[in-house]
């Protein structure tokens, strides 16, 4: 026998480990780090989740109030996903985070172990001793897509979490050596809180293993009620509560002891605990079920979802399921670009999430509790981001889901008294953030690109959402076809975006046929030119009288009538008419030199130091990656004689908004949409113009990528030798025959085959060779003239 | 052709008129006055119900606060049901409200109509102008059975209301000549309303006349859902509303105008006002359809009950409604005892009352929604009170409500995290109110009487609700036999209800064979014995040592270990054991001399006055009628020589604690118990101790009584000449027979036919004249030995 070093040994250990973990299509979660993001500007949090599901179960490490007595607290825009890697103790773990948001809500259902002296409240993060929480060391934590781990360093107890759908499952190992074990549960405790969000908060002992209870919250989600069932491994031994907030009035419950043993507590945020005998058994599993329905829709999830199952099992399903999606696309990549891209695909694929029982059951916008007919609800629409690449990347990858999203936004607009279609919809709520109707892009994008859906509900929803008056300026610009400023703080970009919403209209009543409702619209897609003033080409403000708003600074981001960007940006915002908007900012080369202006000046931190959401990071040049509205703008050189620009933009752009660390997010990643367009670039190609089927070509980012589609054929993706530096696209061919045109339908996608991108280190600039086809621009639509 | 002047025309048609309100059986409603007992003790509510109706749509009078800093305001007792006849502003009308308790909650979805200024709070009784409330005057008002009007005098406007079982309507005409009128709609305002009581409130305006929304309250009720729905007859011109409560929190919806016209109203405790043009008509009708489900569930409830129909054609099914209830019992009776007689059947009629929608779902205790599965929910079981007489009368007369009322009592059971039955049912709540476990009193009771119900899942329930540990003084209970003093502040009559209780489980126990049961209850059907001291015939609190509390006085009503009653009082409630009770008390001369004490002594004001429910007008002698212990104590004559002396005492409380006037009634109503114990006394019985099937026989009221039995046979109780004077029984005869016992078995009276009683001035003293077989003691069953 041959003596082999040990370091050799080791070495053929780790290449054969290596081998083991490259095994194509069957565990990509192995490549998602759910610590990206989890500082900085990301928002995203690092517990488990599974695909869509109802509940996100991670560690909130503070409980910033966002309210104390009226006055907004700053620092909570921090804590959008409850966790901030950079911090030291861990309050407990809760069941709901938004990914990546720039406000938020939820966080219910908090749970902690400890041992020792009994505290009921979460202390302070600069003395953890005075409450439950923890130190915690990222020594001691781990985290992969649907299972979470981290060691609690106060009570020497390991914690782990993973996910149904709709269960978290928590093991919570104690290793001190203590009799008795406590779980707090605090229903008090929440993302965004404030005194007095918890409305009312309710837990039942059924047995001695199982809980039933529920709360309501008044938070962003104005009317909140989250209904759960609880089961532990072993019995309690002991329980009780305190009511942070004491009753005015206790009627005839006072003669009871409910302090002790007693199984029904309830208040206005109650925080429970529950001792556990450790001695024989220092593990204690915990499922916590939730529902939108009720509490015997909790238990109906509970019994589901994890009948029987213990931890391990839920445990590998929860991977298990993130592998069978995320197998969906593999790439030939580095360690680094693979953590990057499957860490992107996971974070399109959390939100919007379900929200609804296993039957279907749910609680609609009007309070009351639905059927779901078949399909199942979903909520966590963040359409002002989603529509542009996120909803699209879903239509694309995973039209059942898209199909059902769909169907629970025509559930919200039959269930909304305002007759609108979500614009955020929050857990059974609108939540009203933001600007536009954006549904309206993601309804038409559906028609135009062939997605079954009721498609005359559809368009008698969008028409019915365009034409709600009193929607932040809308009944103005329905009159005047433009916002006036006096309407609205945000008067231009919202008549940019209702003029795109319009144009969205228009192109699916076209592709219906329905000549007259494309007609009106036809009309309202063109209200963008009303904002422009065409001395400079920049979208302005302007008042009711018809004046631009004097003085003007496009550089400034706030108080110059645009939401989330300066007029710099948004004045790029035409996605439905960039062939007329070239015009507008003086033909090829002026629009060329607006872009590049755009991308190489230098944004004085006056413009922006006042916006929580941008910081030099994710900034390039005057380009804003890290809010949305100028998404769509490195595409838009595909317009222009230099296609060109838009190959050598973004792959700056992937470079430096998206690096696999804990700060590495340039933004907000809000709900997948800053993911979604880092996997259409990744692509070679982008959704500018939802609500036409096309996208438009950029430059692919891998050497190779594979795609199964959903209707079961493959798409590949070849840039051989592609690279920071060969990042051009010298051409195109498409099942080997040479593109001519800028952009892909969607049926040229599905058709499937091979894409293959010829890369080079110099771009292409001979007209002759470059494509020829430009892509849609509403003007040059016959149908514009309606 | 005859001259007649017009004094006799007028005359005659007064006797025609008066000839044509005294058929019989088809409108006794007429005789009811539903302002008997809204000032003094009586706590009834004078507004508009059905029989058994969940709405009951009534004025409020005032807002008194029950809780002001958490500092209970006593004068809030007196507001119990909404409604002070003595008081001389209206606030408003809402649809639910108590009949005739001592503790409150409720008063949901107050609407008031105005002109003029628009006032957003209700204003004081000493400065009506200051708020929305309105002077009226007794002039202006009506009320009979379904249907209530008032004038509104600060207004000029007449309000109207009349209600099916689950829509109240409201009918305001405008007399001013306005052109606008205003309807407020009040979501802050309740009974034993505090400051926070509303958790949340919500109106939707669905479209211009057509609102729905709820509310939810922790009052007394815990948690109380009041969802509603409701339609206005005209379209509303313009609407806002008020939050009392600013929020600390509003999120996105700040920039939306809500104030005005906007339709998604919310917040904690929110008034809303609805303006109406005048000028084409001057009258609105309004429904208001309430549900416990939903607001899909009220707006079902809407159309079911009153879908294409105006006010009047409800208002005269309303009323017809009641005469077909009221029809079943004619009488031979003056003009005021006819009012005192069909008010008394009518308070017996309005709870328990319907808590579910038209299809059977409700709300349960466990606060799901469950479905009805045929029959309908029933809540507002204070059963303290009523299982004593007013469940024997719904179970005599209206035996298919009392079956669905058992329904709902094990439907209560199974929801029940405890595993009890309910003690005080209230609109999906356990209220707690008052000692004892009663359900099983009525559950027995309609066993031994045999009603078709589950009678295995009742025992089931009755077992189990007798024991919960740590009900009052219940685990010490079941330990020594007895409730300790230390374990609770009414040990001693915690320890005669519950043996009382114990006896009802029994003897149902027995009733189904089930002799493993009955065994053990035997036991502690006897456990009233440990609670007498022998040597004077009182029980008295005990200590967990076996010491009889000292000092003692039998006389005082508190701090002596008795609940709404003193030791004199409590010490006779041995209901299923009087004949050894008798030997307590000294034999059969102690033992009426106990009695005769009782009613003749005068009780000084020392030992009630702090009791907000005793006063001196429902007192005879030391016999507290208004209070319920008492109420078979008159009866407990018929176990000794001198049951005359019953007959005796009922007429004289009869006459003393029932008259037709406004303080006509000597205690509260409670839920009808004391309604129902004037209803059995007027027949000549009463059911001294439900769980057996004997009604005690005292002396009728009327000379002739015609009782249409649910069966479809009649039952006629004649006593010819009965009079104050003729109030003793000397022979009684049952289908013609010399009737030997000194009781009716429940078949005896199913079975129909003729008691008559002969009576006159002067009583039977001769024992072999009176009426040899005595009724049930349990010492004497044989079974009690097992």
């Amino acid at each position: 026998m041959r003596y082999f070093p040990p370091r050799i040994i080791l070495s053929a250990f780790a290449a054969f480990a290596f081998l083991l973990s490259e095994q194509p299509s069957s565990a990509q979660s192995q490549w998602v780090d759910p610590f990206i993001g989890t500082d900085g500007m990301g928002h995203t949090f690092p517990g488990a989740c599974v695909p869509f599901g109802m509940v996100q179960l991670s560690p909130d490490t503070d409980t910033i109030p966002h309210n104390v007595g009226g006055v907004y607290q700053k620092e909570v825009y921090s804590y959008c996903a409850g966790y901030r890697h950079s911090d030291p103790t861990v309050v407990g773990f809760s069941h709901t985070h938004l990914s990546g948001t720039g406000h938020s809500d939820l966080g219910d259902i908090l749970i902690m172990p400890t041992v020792g002296r009994l505290r009921l409240n979460p202390g302070t993060a600069s003395d953890p001793d005075s409450g439950y929480r923890s130190r915690f060391s990222h020594e001691g934590e781990t985290a992969r897509p649907g299972y979470y781990r981290v060691h609690l360093d106060d009570y020497d107890v390991d914690a782990e979490l993973s996910v149904t759908e709709r269960v978290g499952l928590h093991r919570y190992t104690f290793h001190g050596g203590e009799d008795t074990g406590h779980l707090i549960m605090d229903l008090s405790h929440g993302l965004y809180n404030y005194e007095g969000k918890t409305l009312w908060s309710s837990v039942r002992v059924e047995n001695d293993s199982t809980l039933t209870g529920y709360r309501i919250t008044n938070g962003w989600g104005r009317t909140n009620y989250v209904y759960f069932a609880v089961r532990f491994s072993s019995p309690v031994k002991e329980y009780g509560f305190r009511e942070k907030k004491a009753p005015q009035y206790a009627g005839f419950w006072r003669k009871l002891d409910q302090g002790h043993n007693f199984p029904e507590m309830a208040g206005r945020g109650i925080v429970c605990w529950f001792d556990f005998p450790l001695e024989e058994n220092p593990v204690i599993e915990v499922k916590v079920a939730l529902s939108p329905t009720g509490t015997d829709g909790a238990l109906k999830n509970l019994e589901a979802e994890t009948g029987g199952m213990g931890f391990d099992e839920v445990k590998d399903k929860a991977i298990a399921s993130w592998d069978r999606e995320l197998s969906s696309i593999s790439i030939e990549a580095t360690p680094d670009q693979k953590r990057m891209f499957y860490t992107s695909y996971y974070h399109t694929l959390i939100n919007p999430s379900l929200y609804c029982d296993v039957d279907g059951r749910y609680r609609g916008l009007d309070g009351n509790v639905h059927e779901g007919n078949g399909g199942m609800n979903y909520t966590v629409f963040s359409l002002w981001d989603t529509y542009r690449a996120e909803h699209p990347f879903l239509l694309l990858m995973k039209p059942d889901r898209a199909k059902d999203m769909i169907s629970s936004m025509l559930s919200h607009y039959d269930q909304s008294v305002h007759g609108l279609l979500p614009i955020w919809s929050l857990m059974g709520n609108e939540g009203w953030c933001m600007s536009g109707y954006h549904a309206v892009s993601v309804l038409s994008d559906a028609i135009v690109k062939g997605l079954d859906i009721d498609e005359d509900k559809a368009l008698e929803a969008m028409v019915s959402t365009s034409k709600v008056g009193y929607l932040d300026g809308l009944g103005e610009y329905i009159k005047k076809g433009y916002v006036p400023m006096e309407s609205s703080s945000t008067s231009a970009s919202n008549s940019l975006e209702y003029s795109y919403d319009d144009f969205a209209i228009f192109s699916a009543a076209s592709y219906l046929g329905r000549t007259d409702i494309a007609s009106e619209y036809a009309g309202r897609a063109d209200n963008y030119l009303n904002v422009f003033d065409i001395v400079d080409g920049f979208a302005k403000p302007r008042s009711g009288e018809g004046e631009f708003k004097t003085p003007f600074n496009p550089l400034r981001t706030d108080g110059e009538g645009f939401i989330e960007g300066n007029s710099w940006n948004f004045s790029f915002h035409v996605p439905q008419d960039v062939g007329n908007l070239v015009k507008l900012m003086g033909g090829d080369s002026g629009f060329i030199g607006r872009l590049d202006e755009l991308f190489s000046m230098t944004l004085s931190p006056e413009y922006y130091a006042a916006n929580e959401d941008i910081t030099e990071d994710c900034l390039i040049g005057g380009y804003v990656h890290g809010n949305e509205p100028s998404h769509h703008v490195p595409y838009l050189y595909a317009w222009t004689s230099q296609p060109w620009k838009t190959q050598e933009w973004v792959r700056d752009i992937m470079n430096r908004m998206y690096r696999p660390v804990i700060k590495g997010l340039g933004g907000n990643d809000d709900c997948g949409q800053m993911s979604a367009w880092y996997l259409f670039t990744a692509m070679g190609f982008y959704p500018v113009c939802p609500g036409t089927d096309e996208y438009v070509i950029g430059a692919p980012y891998f050497p190779y990528m594979k795609i199964d589609l959903p209707g079961g054929k493959t798409l590949e993706i070849k840039a051989d030798g592609v690279s920071d530096r060969r990042r051009y696209v010298r051409s195109v061919y498409l099942n080997g025959k040479r593109w001519n045109k800028r952009f892909f339908s969607h049926s040229d996608l599905m058709e499937g085959g091979v894409i293959e991108f010829k890369m080079a280190s110099w771009p292409e600039r001979n007209p002759r060779n470059i494509p020829s086809i430009m892509p849609y621009s509403f003007s040059d639509d016959p149908l514009s003239q309606q």
